[in-house]
């Protein structure tokens, strides 16, 4: 287990053949960027090499398949993009290749180190921007496939440039790999344009919930199995409506009370300065970071929302 | 009325003095980021200078004026940026101000050429590009709050780098200011992550009143006066609600049907390809651009209805 630098990644990226590139499980678009670059880019260097996920590849990331020989073969080598924990690997991966990964590759400043080998810049927005770094030092080229991979990690990751970890690499790195062809306009409009007709129905269901709380600085939304019912929706697309409370004008407080099963609710809170989300959280048993963090509290949905505001309330005096 | 170089326009520029920079009327991020980042470079240059515009500022761009002391004075010179036509200057300026603009900067390729010397790259996908090219090549320093003014701009006409207007030198400009240290937080999070409270409750009304026809390829969305004032919202806020019915997905054609008085409404209606909105609102007395148009439609909300239907059901064929 140790912590090795850019050029010895580089190196073992050099020396090493038929590899696995693992994504994390529930993959998003940096994950899966990293892996389908990786693996474009090692291929052309004449490498045996495939992507592996446990869970299934979103439709909406189908367009990262385009042109890709899959091979075939047992894997000697296991390489973990963007994975901080062995545990997000999956529950099959973790406990089957878990022990195996030779080479991680990361950007979460939180990585646990898993690997026989991990390389982690938590400078970079997205982990694409480091596995285009990689490529680059390979000497590979890189085709419009692998530089859309590359933009779909960085756009994906930094809510289109908008979020603060965006750095003026990350503008960089995206204009050079418009000018190697990555299909911005189509990968944006996927990833950021379109909304499901279960998406919609949900939002509405959802935003006719909130409710406002401390002079409307606190703003709740539920979600509930009910509503996943009626919209033709799943937990898979909560993470857009999680982001609504805290953007209503004048909110600093965004909490978003998700219904698991009966008598069971996941909390999501977003907070602004000064308010901390995970101080909020902790008071419940939960955690997170300072801007964005969960809990879980077990009773009725009056028994939530008392237990939320009370503890909310001591943070708003 | 000529057509100048850039190296003309930025002679022009060190060459006068007493300069009014006049933005378009229902100013955009743009036009404002322009207005004040021009202003802020020629008055550190020891010009007396001051932005104008026949509308007022609206409140999210507020942070644009601080710092900057306003110069009394009657103007000798004024300077249009990101205006195409006097017309858009406002009922009053153009009126007042149409005949008198000494230099137009703008980046629209359809520049009716109304200034004494205009200066047009439609390769710029905001205005504010070239503002920075011409400040730099002012040899102005150019401060955080002239670096603000500048991301504004660029942010605002991509739609955070979304759409295909963005270059990779639009990347590149993004990475200098950030260096130079523009707030791209604050500025991204106003822009893109705020809803009003009116905003929401109007959404929430537009997106019950949602139709969809031809299989679902066409999405149709209602705002009408009532829905206003039940909302508190107005006619401001009308964009991002037009941008919706396309974004759902398999929707191809998106039409909001705007009321503005007692049987007159207005329509906007976005496209995917292969569909022209074009030639749909040309069909109805209208125009614009292939993927977004509009035109007028006058009589009741089902004669609108029948109307639309009846035209977008030949291009569905």
């Amino acid at each position: 287990m140790s912590i090795i630098s850019f050029e010895k990644t580089v190196e073992i990226l050099k020396s090493l053949d038929k590899i696995a590139v693992i994504c994390h499980a529930n993959p998003d678009g940096d994950t899966l960027g990293c892996a389908f670059a990786l693996t474009r880019a090692l291929k052309k260097s004449g490498k045996t090499v495939k992507v592996m996920c446990n869970s299934e590849i979103p439709k909406k990331f189908s367009y990262l398949l385009n042109n890709i020989d899959v091979d075939d073969f047992i894997p000697e080598y296991y390489i973990a993009v963007d994975v901080a924990d062995l545990k997000l690997l999956g529950d099959e991966f973790s406990v089957k290749y878990g022990d195996k990964v030779f080479l991680a590759v990361d950007h979460h400043g939180s990585n646990r180190e898993f690997a026989q080998n991990t390389f982690v810049d938590s400078s970079a927005a997205a982990a694409c921007e480091i596995i285009y770094r990689i490529i680059l030092a390979l000497g590979v080229e890189i085709d419009v496939e692998t530089a859309n991979a590359i933009y779909t990690g960085i756009s994906t990751d930094t809510g289109c440039f908008k979020y603060t970890n965006t750095s003026p690499a990350t503008h960089r790195i995206a204009a050079e790999v418009m000018e190697l062809g990555a299909n911005f306009g189509m990968i944006n409009k996927i990833m950021f344009e379109t909304r499901t007709r279960s998406y919609v129905a949900l939002e509405k269901l959802a935003m006719n919930s909130m409710k406002m709380f401390f002079d409307d600085r606190c703003a709740i939304i539920t979600v509930t199995q009910d509503m996943y019912r009626k919209s033709g929706s799943d937990e898979s697309e909560i993470d857009a409506i999680c982001a609504i409370p805290r953007q209503i004008e004048g909110v600093d407080i965004g909490v978003t009370v998700k219904e698991k099963s009966e008598n069971r609710y996941k909390i999501s809170v977003r907070t602004n300065e000064p308010f901390d989300a995970s101080q909020i959280c902790a008071k419940l048993g939960g955690g997170g970071h300072p801007r964005a963090a969960g809990c879980e509290i077990i009773g009725s949905l009056d028994t939530v929302y008392d237990k939320l505001l009370e503890c909310i309330e001591e943070f708003t005096q």
